[in-house]
């Protein structure tokens, strides 16, 4: 892989705010205000957004708002800073632009370019157009003194041909004639990718666009860059803003665009593993979570019911029925329940197959152990996991995470603690380094 | 994007009918009962099949049967015409036959070439196989004394190599080499498509080939082109068509194969709003229709009931309870309505964004309210949603479709007229224009 | 296509075995053991393990240890024979390490050669470093003697640069400056694959990957290939992975990875068809078998009920209740089954179709009628399915499959003879050739 200059290789939260509206008294108001944000509220790369957020006529104060707000606030501002200027594929006048924007911003007369660390270049084509975009970039760095490539490039994948790009960047990148290697972020954005796919749905809502994010998290992967999921609309759908960070990291794609500060909260903590383990159980609908109560895990839905005659067991699932003896009900409880460790329990088990691993041996079993509780029927479960190499380096990707934003926002330092305790932060920036 | 020829910007049906078959008193019977096809019957493309639905011993036959019934009477159809001819990627003898087929078929001297509009090609390969057949075709217009680039091209993706061709088509467009520009319909065959990857199903039914319907979407909106899902072939099932239609639309392939003439009044109505609005409520299962009784929704299914109980509501879903306030009521049904905007309310919201954005608004709240009925019990809610450029941008899809029927299709505004009535007709073509 | 050499077309399991552990008495005892495979135990690709299977300190001696045993038992071994190598995309000392194994391993003097089919390429990375395992091929191949091209290469799919390998492979096969036609076997590695794209699941399960299935299965079908799907860990879930593979099979990959003997047996019968027809029925939460009794198929489960009042039909699917008239029952319940044809009835099918075919005629109805008993109450069900050229080259596949089995796997002809009756097992081997 060509070197790649940027500190960050995870981003969990991508936070756009307007730098300029119509009709506000202080048009810098909101930026300023994103500028002092701080701890989990705090973004781990902010987005003044001078294209979608800000009014079509009010993009040149929009870059004065910038340069003002991050002259003065950038230097204390905990997370990366990359302003999202205009441009699209189709327009020659919207990315000319485009990079007189971009020399302005990133003029050191204007005091703010220290604090900038790349831009966000929307609605970009195919891939010959993503170089029309490298190219600004390296005539603005040439321009203002700066390192060819130190500015990073983000791109929002909002047409077919820009997913199309992510599968062909590897043919372009390190070539003499572009720094390609200045990509950062691939971010989806899934309201003008309907439009440009032409995608109808009968309320109106997005498609789910699962190839979309997988291309995106694929394209991330294989060229060093870093995925992020589109804008979540619906602010207040706590859960639905959950369920799809959840669903996204299945694919790769551990970032998400965040529209608020309560949503950057949730993004930030979202691919971290949670403080406390977890056992699940598929009540033939969905996972439901267990009660912990007294190590033991209770369920208490009606979904699933549990009867211990003398003879049998009856158990009944979503309207299901079966006996079975005790240790039938054991394996089949078995196939229902699922655990989810916590962030202690991870540390745990990969230290273990680290003295394990020293000592010689290149596989353990790992016992996971609990009495699972369903009307007032207790049954003993225990599963074991075998661990091997493979195993510990999948388990490392969320410790990676964790030692990434330990090394990066300090200014989470406290948060960390406050949920995971001090020893556990200490042994889990230690481990698998 | 390099100039396209063709008027057509949006294709729903894409109707294929034999066109020679062994043992029939007039070979020609069945086409002829095709060209004569008008109104919702008369298909967007219309395909006089000379490859699978026609007898291979009969293909000479068919061709002189296209040529009888287009030149007679190729002028009063309302739609395109583009015949099948034969094509295969690993048969050179197939595809000779094929040029000999267009060439006879474009012949000004056989009368029929004026309302020929393209050819379709099965079975094509990577793109040089695709290069091979644009090569024919501009043969075949030099030949005749035709423009270079006149006759469309659509293409059955049925092979992995064609569906990767449609991610390379951008490389090769544009080149002074080819007329790829020619490239109308990406069309999926589904049949052929899995016997090329060799799938098997226990039953024999069709995988549902979500990533090619992907992928042949993606690729025709990255290269102008219009992607077409294959065959539907239990005719009789009416229900499962429009559900597949309905899926195919959230991945914008907007148009489908059809097999006959009620699927075509089935697959041209589809993709456009309906007349009426509709709320849905999500049952647990699935979403069901409500119906419309002097305002109010009613549901009156079995999965959803509701009981005002003085102290509190009483709500059970597919079996699961719970007692709520007032407004935990409310939002909790707020989470499982969805409302669909018919084709006069799209317009109103379009019209509404149009008068905010030119008095200077670049963001309005549409609210939509109803009061919902369920055993009785009655709840009002009223949801709003956030319009945009981007939202405004997005709903222009289905009027920009409604538009290109209204243009290109007099002869079936009688049935949008008796649809929508005359006003909303009028409307909806000026709206965003 | 370019001519390739290997004579299996299909693969059905993909049997992985350690070949040198620390603290083994007789390292090779365990490679020894699966020399020794013989039937529906023995797989069609047996792949002694020089990489993950193997401790990292023993990789020395497991070459020793393959030649021992290969050089001894590798003639008579039924499958064919290909070891897994060390490789890396990102490390050139493996890649060197690789290269010696295979040299030692293809080295006629330790006389295992002749046994040998190909290597294994784990880890590869985007198309150039495909190249770079073809060509030390090709230099094992000049250095000893043997024909350009002889050995297969396979390679694991566990990279985001790898999968986008499967789709730019085209563009380089059949090229002067390499051997890629040698090309066999993409086998999906998800673990791996998990690990390099940074996806997290709660629990640590495998995310279903469901786009690298669908794009290795195209890759193999565009150039020639075969794909298999990685390994199913949790080796007593018989269940599991026969879902796994069936939903395998509906992509077009037919063969899957085997960890025990036991995983080869059902890797080998999978995709053949079952020995016995069979009915489903649809209880709406999912396909039940219908018990066969004496011609009648029987359903005795909960969620599906049926009576019979004299004036109508009263039918009781998973809590809803519709009445009916006889035919609207008899829809209805078409609607809900499905009918699995044997190996006999396809076989039946197809001659059937054959001999239509030779009297001219292209399109023939085949039609499947039973009677259908749910609570007593006993309904004849009649359906008919068209059969053109498309669907019996579509019925082809599993008697492909079939066929390239009978050819190669002669130890196997007891076991097929024993499930589907000598008779059967004739005419499948004749129908279609």
């Amino acid at each position: 892989m060509t070197e790649r200059r940027h500190d960050r290789t995870f981003v969990r939260s991508f936070f756009t705010s307007p730098t300029a509206l119509e009709g506000e008294d202080d048009s810098a108001k909101m930026i300023r205000s994103a500028s002092g944000l701080r701890g989990m509220q705090a973004p781990d790369v902010w987005v003044p957004d001078n294209e979608d957020a800000t009014a079509p006529s009010m993009r040149d104060e929009g870059v004065a708002n910038i340069l003002d707000v991050v002259a003065e606030n950038g230097a204390e501002f905990p997370g990366e800073i990359h302003p999202r200027i205009v441009w699209h594929r189709d327009r020659p006048e919207t990315r000319h632009r485009g990079l007189k924007h971009m020399l302005e911003l990133a003029d050191p007369a204007n005091g703010a370019v220290d604090h900038l660390d790349g831009f966000v270049i929307p609605e970009v084509g195919d891939i010959d157009d993503w170089k029309k975009a490298d190219e600004f970039f390296t005539i603005v760095e040439n321009e203002h003194g700066l390192d060819e490539g130190s500015l990073a490039m983000s791109v929002i994948i909002e047409s077919g041909e820009a997913e199309l790009a992510t599968g062909k960047l590897r043919d372009e990148m390190g070539k003499d004639t572009n720094n390609l290697e200045r990509l950062f972020l691939f971010v989806d954005g899934e309201v003008d990718y309907t439009k440009d796919m032409r995608a109808i749905t009968p309320a109106g809502d997005l498609p789910s666009w699962d190839e979309l994010r997988h291309n995106t998290s694929r394209g991330a992967s294989a060229n060093g860059c870093i995925a992020i999921d589109g804008r979540y609309d619906d602010i207040r759908d706590v859960e639905g803003y959950r369920e799809r960070m959840t669903e996204n990291q299945s694919k790769g794609m551990l970032g998400i665009w965040s529209l608020t500060p309560g949503q950057v909260v949730e993004a930030n903590w979202s691919p971290l593993p949670p403080e406390k383990d977890q056992w699940l159980l598929d009540d033939g609908r969905e996972q439901v979570e267990l009660e912990d109560e007294d190590g033991v895990a209770v369920y208490d839905g009606d979904r699933v019911s549990l009867e211990d005659t003398d003879e049998e067991y009856v158990l009944r699932v979503d309207g299901d029925e079966r006996r079975l003896a005790s240790d039938e009900l054991t394996d089949e409880l078995l196939g229902m329940v699922e655990y989810v460790p916590s962030m202690d329990d991870i540390v745990d088990s990969m230290e273990e197959f680290e003295r394990a691993r020293e000592s010689g041996t290149g596989a353990i079993a790992m016992e996971r152990a609990t009495t699972l509780r369903i009307d007032g029927v207790e049954v003993d479960l225990s599963t074991e996991r075998m661990w091997d190499e493979a195993t510990y380096q999948a388990s490392m990707t969320p410790v990676s995470l964790f030692q990434d934003v330990y090394e990066h926002r300090p200014d989470q330092h406290d948060d960390l603690a406050e949920r995971y305790g001090e020893n556990v932060v200490e042994r889990a920036t230690d481990v698998g380094t």
